[in-house]
């Protein structure tokens, strides 16, 4: 019998949530969320990662018997160091396409519509409309192709935006994927850019003071991603001249400290890294542990290996 | 060579917004800012009212020769007193469903995942996630299925929401949409009630107190249609129970008083009737105007008739 750690409070609500424990497995469970890892340290082979739990990934280093480690992110940026060469690793690709786009799309509208401006209002009974730019007739350029960024495109579908531009590392056809390297040559004509790649040494700092200066006036800024992808001081200044906007779901530094002057910029909407979490995420997350440990236990290839141990 | 009002400045804007002045009608400019109307009123046959000014319908009563009142409105609630028996009016269907059907999306997601909490939050420079409901899984009521609720589903479509019931006065097939009869029966599986149903003396106070007791927990009202489709008492005991929330466009009255308790209801989250006012409205009601214009020059049945003056 393998032992596996699932990072659920106790065995009934792992049973509730997966619909039973899966033949074949011995469970623990772990949620890093501050007590003692289990006693079975020295035999666990598969962890599945707490989600959103920055500690979570130290106990890594010490799981001897470890094969598999699955993470409940998309992102495995802050993981990978805690990864040994001969460990399997899976990420949750799928399990936030859906919270992430709709956050994705909630900034934009919410943004334009001026419902932060409104929700202050709001403290003191104003009445008080201010002119909002719908969606409708933007061209968006979406910058990273992967299942979220394929999923914020599905959303935008019913928009009446006047274009979708993707761009992501690797060029395709079918739909047209513009290579990274376009990307100065397409910001001009982006109004909205959202940014859903992953952060690799490639990506960090992608959006930098010179990408940010090609988008149009008014163009607003949308990240998703990881707040790295995107120069802070670059685009602190351009949404302080009022040149630019944005709507940002993480940033760099995060969290962002009380003081940073990005919290009061107007034109600058922030959510505390929300994408993921959201009622949207545990059934999806549910179903993706369920199957991956089946398939475990079965001796059967795993899904969304990023890479393998083998 | 007929008298016409169009509500732009002067007629520079009038040429520039419709791509010249159609051909064989006379223009005058009245946006019903303040100043006198034009002195062309004893011979004006057709008036496009100015959007959102209420005092707009007022001229209508002192102008003998009108035949054609166009409205930029898709309701015509509150400009039906001022029309003659004998002049035919005309709404603005099909100008407002962008941007109206896109702040509904705007309301529901923004409410969803706490934007309006974050945007106050920011004030005080505070990075603390609050659990989020996405709309994907949601079953969602939309109550009106004229042009603005049909554009309101298209825009639901790429979000994963577990179900669209359609409710409106006559029912359809292809696709289902049920009768207003059958609305207390589908209230109890709605996780979302999105009303946008017109004002009629039918229509009015539809989401009583009986209607929103139907609503299960957690349920989230949004209207972007008029404020008296809601008792607003009804809602106001809903939200401060923290049973119900709700997304608002519209109130009544309107605009909602200063020390109105909705206002600081938690989960109450309200934007000042700027359903129909964002970037997408000038482009859709110049086309509408024009193209209307050049039927009315031409001697062509008008398009949106509400009711013929013949």
């Amino acid at each position: 019998m393998a032992r596996v750690w699932l990072p659920y409070a106790d065995l009934d609500e792992a049973r509730r949530r997966l619909g039973g424990l899966p033949a074949g497995l011995e469970v623990d469970c772990f949620r890093a969320d501050g007590d003692d890892p289990p006693s079975s340290a020295d035999e666990v082979e598969l962890v599945v990662l707490p989600y959103m739990r920055p500690e979570g990934p130290h106990v890594l280093r010490g799981l001897p018997s470890l094969r598999v480690v699955q993470t409940l992110t998309a992102g495995v940026d802050d993981v990978l160091p805690y990864v040994a060469p001969g460990v399997t690793l899976c990420n949750a690709a799928g399990v936030h396409d859906a919270s992430t786009a709709e956050l994705a799309l909630a900034l934009i509208l919410a943004s334009g519509r001026q419902l932060d401006v409104y929700a202050r209002q709001q403290e003191h009974g104003a009445w008080r409309p201010v002119p909002g730019t719908a969606l409708a007739d933007l061209r968006v350029l979406v910058l990273g192709y992967g299942h979220i960024g394929q999923a914020i495109e599905a959303r935008l579908r019913g928009f009446e935006v006047a274009s979708v531009t993707r761009v992501a590392r690797r060029p395709r056809s079918e739909p047209e994927v513009h290579s990274v390297d376009e990307l100065p040559a397409l910001l001009p004509y982006a109004d909205v850019l959202v940014v859903i790649a992953p952060l690799t040494p490639a990506t960090e700092r992608l959006v930098d003071a010179t990408a940010l200066a090609r988008l149009p006036d008014g163009a607003l800024v949308v990240n998703v991603a990881r707040g790295r992808l995107v120069d802070t001081d670059a685009l602190l200044a351009e949404t302080r001249s009022g040149r630019l906007r944005a709507a940002l779901d993480v940033t760099d530094p995060e969290p962002l400290p009380p003081d940073h002057p990005l919290w009061r910029t107007p034109g600058v909407l922030i959510s505390p890294h929300v994408g993921g979490a959201s009622s949207a995420f545990p059934p999806r997350a549910d179903r993706l542990v369920k199957a991956q440990l089946e398939r475990f236990a079965a001796g059967e290839p795993l899904a969304n290996v990023v890479h393998t141990g083998a």
